[in-house]
């Protein structure tokens, strides 16, 4: 098929990876078919049972007693809670561990707990061997709703969040409202502002079906719970969908999530993540009114929904410059200027003339949104 | 579309990730057309040359101002040679600096080294900011025919080589074999026994055509060399197309590569990654012949052929206990027996009767095997 000498020119066709589609199931009392959902959707040799130390007696020693009593071979591996640990270090050591355990390919892991167990354990099983089946199995509002849906997993590093990481579906999501009735009250407010993000880009309805029911979320009625995990899946899926890999719509899930990563940064994460993104959310607001894109009044029914939530309705900047050179890194930066997600009104993003869902909003204008949005002071 | 209070059941479809195809070019003085063939296989906002701190005046200096000159913003990452810095540190300092160098999502790798550059820089396009494009500039023998090609990226970690690591397709290979003429010739005989390799799995004529043309490979002869790497892309292409997620025939490619792992691993990395393939592959071919479905004989062609080609013909054990206990965490483990893949003969390899392409070999059979293969002595 070659003439010597004249070189070869080859094309090397690449088939899909990953699983071709996933289930979700959201549903209170999810959890009790655990363990036949797994052999189904993530058959394996063996189970790596991830989980922060802070939810062992919580949960994980429940878990990790269904599937052994299901007769799979399971180890529950914990690893240091918090969003600190959420390094390239406790990878290794969790890498480590599965290894010393002599964990093979034939593994599948179940990732458990919040927002960090998901994306730590999601990134161990996409790179553990070139890539193990992960089921995640969330138990936090924000991870029910946002982060356990759609493949992204992640690591932290010293210049921000998520810079390293790769997009690696799950084999199975369960969602089970009946979780969250142990959770923290501020943990529950921190997935509310998520929610409350789902309704702002893309459903008003949704938006003052939260505001109406925020007693009832906070007060943890499991209908309520259920419905609100329920919507937002469905919205968040809807998005994911269209654009598993973010070249494009997908984008609008960053809404509030600059200003937001920027600010957790700034504060070494001690801020909760559903407060920075419920700030952020009010700034940026703020900024695509200024940039004359967002609704005016939008910023102030934002504000009303969040303090509704019990949430910070507004940022709390220390200074300007430093939060604008840790926004210059943002993922979404191209060629340093950062790009942001805005609305059109509540319920609908904007895209400009182009087509594309972010602008670059001139840092002077964004600096005095931040500003003006912070004289509102903080709501809770 | 739900009733409140049953729950949700929803399915996420994943379209594919990746790259559909990617061109692997294979020509004396294919890299002269380098920066063409980049800007339009993966074009980028920035590029990001990795190449290791050993041939940065040899070759990557040249990359760089061909880059520029093309009107490329380029910026040459230099890593410290050699495998031992395969790691997660040396993963986590480069991708440290792209985040210092303000490289965002618009950026392309551009991959320069032998197989641990490819490896290596591979696995930090995969992961930075959950993957960016890479383009592989194989120069070394062993990393043109082997590593640059069918998108496998990773690293070693204390437990062994390439436990750690991900799928991430090319967006275009350039294997210039002009390259080669700088080589030292223990990685050209390096890169000669996975050659080799190719022709004993799938082409008892290009194995013959090796072992006749061996004079003429290791004189450097342009055209000799340039078929060498055209046949063995080919054949490897042809695999990697067949099975690119090693579930079934791609483990073909391992002949030769369980016990070299081990030796690699028991020798911290001293061997010559051939050297050791080259090992293996007479101590799996003995051991196939002893489990009765490799044709008799076959050894001994090996050996011949191999000593043509300069390279060690009979492997050097230390303790067999510990190169046991080496090769049961071999990723191809499961339930940490060591699975190898067996020739039929020369040109073909065997399948068992349940089609799989690897065997379970008692231990004391191949350990026998393994010291039968060692009393040839080395060659070289």
């Amino acid at each position: 098929v070659r003439t010597p000498g004249a070189g070869l020119k080859l094309r090397v066709e690449v088939p899909p990876h990953h699983v071709r589609s996933y289930e979700v199931v959201v549903r209170a009392g999810a959890l009790d078919d655990l363990v036949s959902r797994v052999m189904l959707a993530a058959p394996a040799d063996r189970y790596a049972l991830i989980a922060p130390d802070d939810i062992v007696s919580l949960h994980a020693e429940r878990v990790l007693g269904m599937l052994r009593r299901g007769g799979l071979d399971a180890e529950l591996l914990p690893f240091p809670a918090g969003e600190k640990h959420k390094t390239r270090e406790t990878w290794a050591a969790l890498t480590d561990r599965m290894l010393e355990l002599r964990f093979g390919r034939d593994t599948a892991v179940v990732a458990l707990g919040g927002g960090v167990a998901g994306d730590l354990a999601g990134f161990v099983a996409a790179t553990y061997m070139r890539g193990i089946a992960v089921v995640q199995v969330p138990t936090t509002l924000l991870a029910m709703i946002d982060a356990a849906l759609g493949g992204k997993t992640g690591l932290d590093t010293g210049a921000g969040k998520n810079l390293v990481g790769a997009f690696h579906p799950p084999r199975l999501v369960i969602a089970d409202p009946l979780l969250l009735g142990t959770l923290p009250p501020v943990e529950l407010r921190s997935g509310l502002a998520e929610a409350v993000k789902h309704g702002a880009i893309m459903d008003a309805g949704y938006f003052e079906w939260i505001g109406a029911h925020a007693p009832a979320i906070l007060g943890l009625d499991p209908a309520a719970l259920e419905q609100l995990v329920a919507r937002s899946v469905q919205l968040k899926a809807a998005v994911v969908m269209e654009d598993p890999y973010e070249h494009g719509r997908r984008v609008v899930l960053n809404f509030g999530h600059t200003i937001a990563h920027a600010l957790e940064l700034q504060d070494d994460y001690r801020l909760p993540h559903g407060h920075a993104v419920a700030m952020g959310m009010v700034a940026e607001a703020a900024a695509g009114e200024a940039y004359g894109v967002t609704e005016p009044g939008t910023r102030e029914r934002l504000v009303e929904t969040l303090r509704r939530c019990e949430l910070p309705a507004a940022p709390v900047v220390g200074s300007w410059d430093a939060l604008a050179s840790t926004m210059r890194l943002d993922k979404k930066a191209r060629r340093a200027r950062p790009r942001l997600t805005l609305l059109e009104r509540i319920g609908a993003c904007a895209r400009d003339p182009g087509g594309r869902w972010t602008f670059e909003v001139p840092e002077n204008m964004l600096a005095a949104a931040v500003r003006l949005a912070a004289q509102d002071g903080p709501a809770v």
